[in-house]
């Protein structure tokens, strides 16, 4: 036993004499599996926030439109799931350096142990987060849009929209080359479907007498359909989160890598929690009333600042991204009921101002970030998704319609679309 | 530092060498913990199906037999639990080669380096299979069937039928012998707990006032208690449903195991996707509404037939087969209806069907499962659950009794079970 | 090649040899990555356990209460991330061997190697904890408590109180020399909770009408705003379980350590199956009626008692301790009720008595654990945190006023607190 003795001590400090350079030091297969296990573990985390969507969405509209929000949310994660493959991640991966577009050819697993992770955990997480991006979108047009054109549209988000900007920074295009820094999507995709929200709203127009004789028919304060539910969404998405920033390490396999995730994870929840205290203070001094609302507003709005940049800020610097992120969706929500934009779960200002707010701030805790290219990346994106989330709106309301009549609206989309109520309580 | 430099180059040599044979690149102790960790991440979402089940059918029962609901599945959880534990495990496992029967003995731990993964983490992942079976019955037998003999079912069904024709498969009695092929249990655990529930609601006959006039008076669309929480159910599903499949690979440990874990999360994902679409498709063309439910129901279906082999399809061919399984519950439903059967929550047509579905598809894909051995163990098996279930509910019938009284039934389960109504809401 | 098998066999073989020593088998930096990812893996399961708080809190209080509670669970889950981080970590975890306080200061990351984790990855564990022991006390004084008090509680609890007693043992303070057993918190945690709940309660007073005549009014059982919300906590709370106990093996990268998370999660979920199972028999055989909130409330009793020891029992031991456990939430109710305390979602005795029972247990199964170390343990940090919870409460009441007007609390504390109501659910 002498020899196996000898070579277990060298094991041993050759691997403490190499931790500064973490990579040589693991055996590559167990780094391919730890790298692999981060993209499954960070995928089905991920996965779960479609259900905390559904549930904030649910919670939030009238009781009389929530079974569509249903089949809406189950819908879109599973045209999501099918457009990815189909199209979606050879247009973003298959994209030559510092290029505009990938080609249009259905995704297959080719893992090998030098890529360092296996293909199909990568693409199970990458098509996650193109979910994410569709989930954002529902909620802003809820009560009013019809379910097949919202199907629709959503077909070209998941397999066109999300995945070109997105291959222009992941995929090594020429956003990448100009040095844009979004490490997990504040603007990729947070600011994506807030843009692609914001596109069909305009079109859509908001609910029936949201806004009477200017001023603002206060719909959500008594007419959320369920507190607790959207509550429990938040808390799901709040979960998730950890997958979707902590995954975005996009590898476990190595010391560094294992403490990046998990200051990602820190930042992550303190981001969080900084917006959900900026808001409830806030709102208790400003209005004289905590309004719970807007406090999950705060926990997503923190959420999404901070996807920009997870790793580099201090927890303190977290906080205050946070924190600002969660104030922002309030004033975004006012700035919204101005315009007469009728953004029914606040998903614009929480996930289209906030992600511009999370990627501007990335220079201030990260060196090799410089403002200019964030400002290239935020208008470059934001501009592209919503001139051509407009053009396809617009098309699909002159030929198909993308609104119910209004006899359905009143009668409620629960009624007129899937003909089944939501909540049938009797005692 | 020369000679532990050469050794290190030694070890990555190896292992790159070695990546055909990957079993024996990872050293064993890690292979080990990464085994026991895919049981234990695998079983807790697993578990975490139990919640899934109690939703859905909470969802879609009506608002007089909910809290009954969270009762029985809570319940039948803690006496899977109990009874697998107690008998179940070695009645499955401690069967003789190409057996029939394990032995009545409790279950211990013992683990050894040897065996690969920890003794416990396997219990714990086999558990919540088994917990499983006995959660499909319970919403099939919703709103009429008394709490306590339902409760001494689930402790028969997880304590004896269940494990008895798992072990004729997984472990290694006389299925196994004859070339079965079932990955994770679309017969083993959807058919079987799809049969038990079938056997159950023959002998306890539909719910007051369901079949009238030979039609069939519309329950669910107007009834169901809460869409959203019956969406949550299959979020819940869906996102447990990774660590069902996933895990069933039974080895993390090397870089093959983690590229097949990887796919079968792709798969799996893609065919629930399936599964939804096809029913969202279909019931808009055919019915002119596109059933919420039947959406709900697609996924489930779409999952339960990927279950028998989620790993050597393509990715396309599991949207097929999802898709397949979702039409399956759909005319399933139908089927039921013609024949009286009054199944509340859809669970035989997703279980039973689409299991009998996804176990006949395995050849399709997996080219050393052969058509004939996959007939013989559905029939088997589905033959055997059903025989045994039929007379433990009939015994009951006959002498505790199985079914509430009608004024009982009027009243709502949960006020003459529990005695608690699930819904006190009042302005 | 020869010379690489032959490392390859040494390797090998040294493994095997070495099993019982299993902590030197395992690459220090593997171990390293996999220790931290139990860490981020028990933290975000135990995170998820603040939306079971906040389900079943909700589900269980009137419709009048439960925007409140949400508002107080996002609240205090994101004020304990800040107050650890800011001064909690540090009271705890720098003290001096043996003593009894450690600093004022913040906690930063200074991971290496040697400490065999990510510090990150240990303080987002912690943090969980923390937030945890100040979810238990939001339900207890549910429906009548102002909502800034209580936050303000919430600072002082999860930023001082938590972590001086926490400190004792798990910081390696005075109750750890004393030879002080608590796994993973049945006291330092949940009596903690339950105790700080106790004291603000008693100060606090009962619900308007509570008690009257002498006579309990059953609030609970027709009251309940929704059963399967609170049942879905109850499943989040015991999925989370199996971070939070599993977690604190603290440690996943050997052998050794793999099976003893292994055994940990089956004791965790055998001692709630006893829980559940044990309320359920008995409220069926003394009150006539199968009662789903005992069975509910024991299921999360149950996982309190085993917390103290989830490692030593046997499966079976489990059962009993968590049985037990159950029973005692079912007394404890009663107890409380004579005493005329008003817990709304019995919070005192499913984690302050329970606790107490389950670090008794300890030395059952325990052969290091003595008995009078316990009750050490248990009467000083019960009566410390009582006692400056009682001060902080006492102060508050005397000063800010800790509780609303009678006309606020009729009105329903969602309609006075935060102006949203819970459920607007209309046909």
């Amino acid at each position: 036993m002498k020899i196996s003795k000898f070579i277990m001590l060298s094991v041993f400090f050759m691997t403490l004499t190499t931790s500064s350079h973490a990579e040589t030091a693991v055996m590559p297969e167990v780094g391919f599996v730890l790298n692999t296990l981060l993209f499954l573990m960070g995928g089905f985390l991920v996965m779960w926030m479609a259900a905390g969507f559904c549930m904030l969405e649910s919670g939030l509209v009238t009781s009389k439109s929530v079974s569509v929000i249903c089949a809406k949310n189950i819908g879109l994660y599973s045209i999501a799931g099918i457009m990815f493959w189909a199209v979606g991640y050879n247009l973003a991966y298959a994209i030559p350096e510092g290029g505009f577009i990938g080609n249009f050819s259905y995704w297959t697993d080719a893992s090998k142990l030098e890529t360092g992770y296996s293909d199909s955990s990568d693409w199970f997480f990458q098509m996650v987060f193109c979910a994410t991006t569709a989930s954002i979108v529902s909620g802003t047009m809820a009560e009013r849009v019809k379910l097949w054109p919202f199907f629709l549209f959503t077909a070209m988000l998941t397999g066109i929209i999300y995945p070109i900007q997105m291959g222009w920074q992941w995929g090594g295009g020429w956003l990448a080359a100009i040095g844009f820094s979004d490490f997990a999507g504040s603007t990729l995709v947070h600011s994506c479907g807030g843009a692609a929200a914001l596109a069909g709203v305009i079109l859509l127009g908001p609910r029936l007498g949201r806004f009477k004789n200017g001023s603002i028919k206060p719909m959500a304060p008594f007419a959320a359909s369920s507190i607790p539910l959207a509550t429990l969404g938040v808390f799901i998405l709040w979960l998730g989160w950890f997958g979707f920033n902590g995954g975005s390490q996009l590898a476990l396999g190595t010391l560094d890598d294992s403490i990046s995730v998990s200051k990602i994870f820190i930042n992550t929840n303190l981001a969080a929690c900084g917006g959900v205290m900026a808001n409830a203070a806030f709102t208790r001094l400003a209005y004289g009333r905590t309004d719970v609302i807007h406090m999950l507003n705060g926990a997503i709005a923190g959420l999404v600042a901070i996807t920009a940049e997870p790793l580099t800020p201090t927890p303190f610097a977290a906080i205050l991204i946070g924190g600002v992120g969660g104030l922002i969706a309030v004033f975004g929500t006012q700035l919204l009921y101005k315009f007469k934009i009728d953004d029914v779960v606040g998903a614009i200002p929480a996930h289209l101002f906030a992600g511009i707010w999370g990627t501007l701030a990335v220079p201030i805790t990260n060196s090799e970030a410089v403002f200019s290219s964030q400002l290239i990346g935020i208008i470059s994106i934001n501009l592209f998704v919503f001139v051509v989330s407009f053009i396809i709106w617009f098309i699909m309301k002159q030929t198909i319609g993308i609104r119910l009549s209004a006899k359905a609206e009143k009668l409620g989309t629960d009624k007129s679309e899937v003909g089944v109520i939501a909540y049938a309580i009797r005692d």
